[in-house]
């Protein structure tokens, strides 16, 4: 029988992950946060350096300290930077706590390629094996057996939810895809920098990380497993000027004759039992903005008959579902709760 | 002893006061939305216009029959334009239920005012007269007790809760009030026009209805209650290129020596039972994003000794606070609930 | 000898590309506009419409009058929708004015297709026939003789001049090639809708016309008449929330080992003599506002060893290079002047 | 006889003042930059940093050195941070060369002034001394005959020319005076910080500095001047999610009864000679994009019978009539050339 009651901690309670799980779990029926936690500013007022959580949250920021963390908490959220995770997750699983680590550091199943592509030290192989991966609408049931969730990254999330049906099908050809994927500005984290400086990037549309992007070989690990064969796909990066959201279009030649309407009746089947997957009707595909704030990835295509391609259209809220929404959805896994559980948020609009 | 539960209606559900009201009704433990009602769009699922309610809420948008809202419903939340509402409500009063109004038809008690600066035909003088403003934070006691509430304006209620203590107080010159007010360009509704087109407003600042908006006269009527005295402001209104958020920056000479710090005890002592009122410390203004989905006003000061002056900063997000969150509000003082039962949503940041 | 004075008529002066050529053309030091044209505005000041016009032009808009226009004028851009072009163009030819037309209605050869992609009746065959595709960098040398101009559209410019220097050196396979647009929303025009009302795409990103915007026919004509063989493309087009800019993100399988170098060096060679391409240094891809407000069309390359396929990325403003800047580049061309003259704006940063 | 050409240098260019002064200069017929020079990067070429600059500004950044300087350049803009100037200018007029001062370090005739806003070590009293105001439409004449300006700041440009001819007529109360004052983000700089984050004030609104920027003495004291009165005025300034633009919304008493037609009249009057400051006309105000990109001040009215005031809306761009742009005009002032010379930008619009 679940357990009703769960107490969790969250590290890196000062950048956009950590702040927006706070916000989110407010609403969650079954959690109490019992510590935040910033190794760059404990001591402190959470609500100093994040005002709009004046009167929501008092608590002081606690420093990083995992005796202290197993005391107060039952499970731990590490919304931590790429390297940090690595040598901080194996002393919280040796201290008995349940992770969720919203890090990319045990997503890469080869330590070689996450030293490649992260220019950090792998994290300790045995720890990093017993990661599991946690795409929920892919996933949810081995989630459910463990205490240590990798939480996918947001690109991923939006990608991967968008090509598994028709790949694990057979309708697109593998070794011809193409990724061209948009992001809303808070995906670079709150550390400053030139490129996120406003006037640099507003009214401006970049691409960055050309076929360089950490979550390349992350999105090729997955599809390759789904499809037992080796994927290797052309992936692009954009900033859009906006905050929130992010837009995977995606472009596989067919390996058959597939109207929209089946695609649709394929993915509408596939992720019939999923809250968060929605899926567009005929001739509409969705924008960043109708899941902002929400859980949700939503999913257009478009076939084109001419060349003999579909274009996937797949749109979710980084910071929700490509983050702190999706830990959660894996924190309510873990612990055999309803899925949705405290999450059924519906997007802001407008 | 109060309800444990209410069906509502919405009508007005094409717009984006009355979007507003689902998305937060949603999460809402007493509250069934048990019609969503627009005059323009009856018969097509509201998902239609509004595809970020797929899944949420399946509903036919129903016409406007107030014969039927009476069968369906008990409380009906009309988020119609101005001029409709003063027709309508009457027949839903009539009918038995109960009202909250967002237009702004019944919030000037003086029919004659309402004609001169709505230009339209004044309601009928009984209903006006029956209708309870509902500043929660200030006429709370009087919503309590009533079936039909005219919610406050969104520029009134961000002003009318930065100037009253103060005002009440007798620390500030009630002849010497001005009003620099600023809006996210959401407070236009839905409705195209060239001043909302995209690359008209986007990276522009602009000023409209310079003493000419319809908000001068409510906020000057409650002013002057409150003040037993005849307050006339000068009031301005600007559009900023975002989509959420209203701020209001007050200026007043001052009637003796108050620090900021008196301000700031005088406001978090007079709201002291209010939990959508956050006051600042000394130092801190807010900034619209730290309320921004959030039922939340917040407050700051700051004193001029050189001019004899406070300037007082309050923000509201114009959607929640200024429309649909405040008719939730009232909805739940009304029927005897906790102020914000479904309410207590944290700001989304960033 | 070229002659050193022309004046010139705007039809469309209501329009972004009409008010674009005014500014513009107050910088030319070889034009005159001696009327400024508006089939619904006629009779009133310019200004009254486009107030950032006071004091700089204090002209009347005109009606349209071909036989006015050619009294006044030697020369006609027409800045109308689709359909209207069509019927207008043929007089103004008649009347022995040169025209420079920025509609699509004379871009597309096949007057079929002009009829299945634009839902107009197709213009006259001979006046078709007549018309010249003044995509200068490509088709420089035929602008030279003529009198009649079709302007290209804003999404083929970018898109082609970032693939014709590959497309004809043989590096890349014409059957492979995917283009992932965006645009600032100006590209929407200035008429109302709801895709372009502020709160609806500010803080979006959304895809439309996937498959079916009416320039892939125009890009696949040129491509096939460059490489010589029939070309299909898929084309997605997205709009970003901004309001000038294109990118278009564009793939294509290599037909040999070709690095990043080599690509550089082709359009370098390619586009010596042009002025408003710019070609970037390896591991540099050009951002939207880094050509904003300039005639400059900046093209740069990432290629993929891994997956065989090339990227490239080009970005253009697409009021100015995309509009009227490459409309102003015709008239030069057509008056025998240098092409840069009155042209040469630096880029507005930030 | 005014000299036909001038060579400059500009100190800061590697920031936003820096790089609008290269981009108007370029379109300055009788102005070669022979140096841009910046602390941080000599060594460099400046498209590096700035990549819209490619092709249009070869050269590469020079350190700084007064010596040097003096033999490239007749003339220098130091578009430097607060306190640098302070120590650099009087090496440069010793040195001989003229220069037009854009930090705010010789603004202030009370050194004692400088040091309690500006929290710097004032500059050299004879050097200050010799300092003219550059603000061209009311000191023109002074500027004519100097060697060096300094040029006004941008929130006093846009407030001051709104309200000087108000009060030099004697309409207004100088003791009533309230400035709301907002700004586009890049009048931050191109420093980051986490105020100037993307994501912290994208769809945001705030204040800061209230009653304590810097730009208050300055105003005060050109006020009082023209005034003969000591003037303490209240001002405010907020932030802007756009880049570009300020608009101070201004508040004053009347003292006589004056229409909205009056103060058109006294402002055109006063203004008839000036090029670059436009009186909108009446019950229209101006917004900011209306003058973005360009050097002009345009400038609305209202009156407000009720209360007696008048309400002063003044535009400007920032980075052009608030920093370089008005740099470029004292600098043909100085020359005895004509005012607009290389100046008559048309505002980009959209």
């Amino acid at each position: 029988m679940a357990e009703q009651h769960i107490r969790v901690a969250i590290v890196g309670s000062t950048g956009y992950g950590g702040v927006e799980l706070i916000r989110l779990l407010q609403h969650h029926p079954n959690v109490e946060i019992t510590s935040v936690i910033s190794s760059s500013s404990s001591g402190v007022p959470i609500s100093d350096g994040f005002p709009h959580l004046t009167n929501i949250i008092k608590r002081n920021l606690d420093g990083v300290d995992p005796a202290e963390m197993a005391e107060r908490a039952d499970l731990v959220f590490t919304a931590t930077p790429s390297g940090v995770s690595a040598k901080l997750v194996p002393q919280l699983l040796e201290a008995g706590l349940k992770v969720v680590d919203l890090s990319g550091d045990f997503r890469l199943k080869d330590g070689a390629a996450y030293e490649k592509w992260y220019k950090h030290d792998a994290p300790d192989a045995d720890v990093l094996a017993s990661a599991v991966y946690g795409l929920c609408e892919i996933y949810g049931e081995q989630v459910r057996e463990v205490d240590f969730i990798s939480n996918p990254g947001c690109y991923p999330t939006a990608t991967l939810l968008g090509l598994i049906p028709a790949l694990k099908a057979g309708w697109i050809d593998h070794s011809g895809i193409i990724i061209d994927a948009k992001s809303g500005v808070s995906g670079a984290g709150r550390g400053t920098s030139l490129t996120t400086h406003y006037a640099e990037i507003n009214e401006n549309f970049k691409a960055y990380k050309v076929n360089k992007h950490q979550h390349i070989p992350e999105i090729e690990q997955v599809l390759s497993q789904e499809s037992g064969q080796e994927v290797t796909v052309t992936f692009t990066t954009h900033l859009v000027p906006m905050t929130r959201g992010i837009m995977s279009t995606m472009y596989a030649p067919l390996l058959g004759h597939y109207s929209e309407e089946d695609f649709i009746q394929l993915y509408r089947e596939y992720y019939k039992d999923r809250p968060f997957v929605r899926v567009r009707s005929q001739g509409i595909w969705p924008s960043t903005k109708e899941v902002s704030g929400s859980n949700f990835c939503d999913i257009g295509f478009a076939v084109d008959e001419r060349t003999g391609r579909v274009t996937v259209i797949s749109v979710i809220d980084n910071v929700v579902k490509g983050a702190a929404g999706q830990a959660i959805q894996n924190l309510n896994l873990m612990m055999g709760w309803e899925e949705s559980l405290g999450l059924a948020f519906t997007p802001v609009y407008p």
